[in-house]
């Protein structure tokens, strides 16, 4: 008889190894005083930093950036304007800027570039939209990694997924990143299908014409799925509470709190950027988190400590 | 052997019978030029008079009326104030009005309702509003019928929901009533899961709390899921354009028009309410649809001519 194969070869064993296997054998096992229903485990993941990489920038941004500096080349008037400034001169101190200073609490450049976000795909269809947005992560190379955006997903994360859904979990992407940005490559680099993707949205709009109608993106921002919009985006579309989260940001904290509730088991992830080898190395935006999972007993998920491979390099 | 199982036994056998069996199998036998993959069979269904009746009112508004009048009986200073007053003294003219007023375009009294609507269950959770409407739809009779609540969803539908799912389709609820108020009934009722409803929402908030936090709902209006927010609220949960899409009224045009695409197979269909022996006769707030239904060859479902059996009195 051949040995049972390890589901998550890609992690140490470890204490996070440990925690995820045991929740897992708690909720899954029949007679277990903890077992949970299948279609109440579910799991909710957020995406930049968790289940992909988000430095030195996220991705979405340069998929954005990119289009940014083709408007402004083709009009020079926008080269004097942010974002299309910092978009078309590579000013991307600027732009990491307004990110890093989002997780701190200050929004006051967000507008800023929020609006540049909102003119860059307006009026198109859904459909327009998500074919660039394939298109860019098909092809594009990480500036840093040197490898395409498609094998920057960790792959005990995706493990984990695999792991999760093999024993009956129902896993979701709730991420602070574009919903229709993600949607396209969800079920290849996750196994995680279009429907089961929530995040940040642009608002859309119907348009009648000749062959019926069609769905276009409007010049107007609708929900940023981070921090209290994350719980509330969840039961929205999910009508649960989650048993499982992961994140890596103070913006994932409600969501890891919506996670679990007296009374049931709940295993919260917060992964920890500690490897520069590998990885990168980086707590900024991630330090109320961090003191929460401390003070709570959730599991931090070390890269450097917990995972014994990052990336899937069979699949660069 | 025993004879093939007929899966659709409260449906006569006739035109829209033909067109639903027809359509299955062209998108669905290997080999077929119109054959459509398994995650693109996405099927939308309006709920109130699609799935389940709406007259003398919808079934929400029943739920709320009795909610409002508890208030105005605790409360005698809201027995001169609408909605309160027709809900205390039992106005259903003024209420049904609203509802006739806003499927003809006359939105005038809808404010007046709404914000009646959206005080009846400010400052609650989810999972309580949740339990008030689960109690509310397992106990109380509807006003003509002489049925629960429960036992309003018309058969022949629930029917063609199980042929589809046994066909590989995804069925989702599209409706301008309440997610929250059809959720805990929709797997029971439908063998709809509760992720898969979409529907009017009421705004959300998240609350942090000792035990660390709930979804509680605000007073403010979010979406009313109807006409021109349908094809985007579709979208913006499923990701993909619907094959078929059932509808009644008006406000489910746009749905219909979105659900098919040029060179992709489609069904579309329009439930007609004529038949005043079994349930009810109108046409009210459907006249538009009904000449679209015409004008582009969409299939008419006739209750009167259509359906053998209406209701499923097993299930009273």
């Amino acid at each position: 008889m051949p040995a049972t194969t390890d589901p998550l070869p890609s992690w140490t064993d470890g204490a996070a190894r440990a925690a995820i296997v045991e929740f897992v054998e708690l909720v899954t096992t029949d007679g277990s005083p903890d077992l949970v229903a299948r279609e109440e485990r579910v799991a909710v993941f957020d995406n930049d930093g968790t289940l992909w990489c988000e430095k030195p920038m996220p991705i979405q941004l340069d998929f954005l950036l990119r289009r940014l500096a083709a408007m402004a080349h083709h009009d020079p008037s926008l080269r004097s304007r942010q974002p299309w400034q910092a978009a078309y001169t590579r000013d991307y101190g600027w732009l990491g800027g307004v990110v890093t200073k989002h997780y701190h609490g200050d929004d006051s450049d967000l507008p800023v570039l929020a609006a540049g976000v909102l003119q860059a795909f307006a009026g198109i269809t859904v459909e327009d939209f998500e074919a660039q947005a394939d298109s860019f992560l098909r092809s594009a190379q990480h500036p840093a990694l040197g490898r395409g955006y498609l094998a920057c997903a960790y792959r005990p994360m995706v493990e984990l997924l695999g792991y999760l859904e093999a024993n009956g979990f129902t896993n979701y992407i709730a991420s602070g990143g574009g919903r229709d940005f993600m949607r396209p490559i969800s079920q290849e680099l996750y196994g995680i299908p279009r429907q089961r993707v929530i995040g940040s949205s642009t608002a859309l709009a119907w348009e009648p014409d000749e062959a019926g109608g069609k769905v276009v993106r409007k010049p107007e921002a609708d929900v940023l799925d981070d921090g209290p919009a994350k719980p509330v985006r969840i039961w929205s579309r999910v009508g649960r509470r989650p048993i499982l989260a992961a994140g890596n940001s103070n913006g994932d904290l409600p969501m890891l709190q919506f996670a679990g509730q007296p009374g049931r088991a709940a295993l919260r992830l917060l992964v920890l950027h500690d490897d520069p080898e590998r990885e990168f190395d980086y707590v900024a935006g991630a330090e109320r988190a961090l003191e929460h999972t401390t003070a709570q007993g959730w599991t931090v998920v070390s890269i450097r400590r917990d995972w014994a491979t990052v990336f899937d390099d069979t699949n660069g």
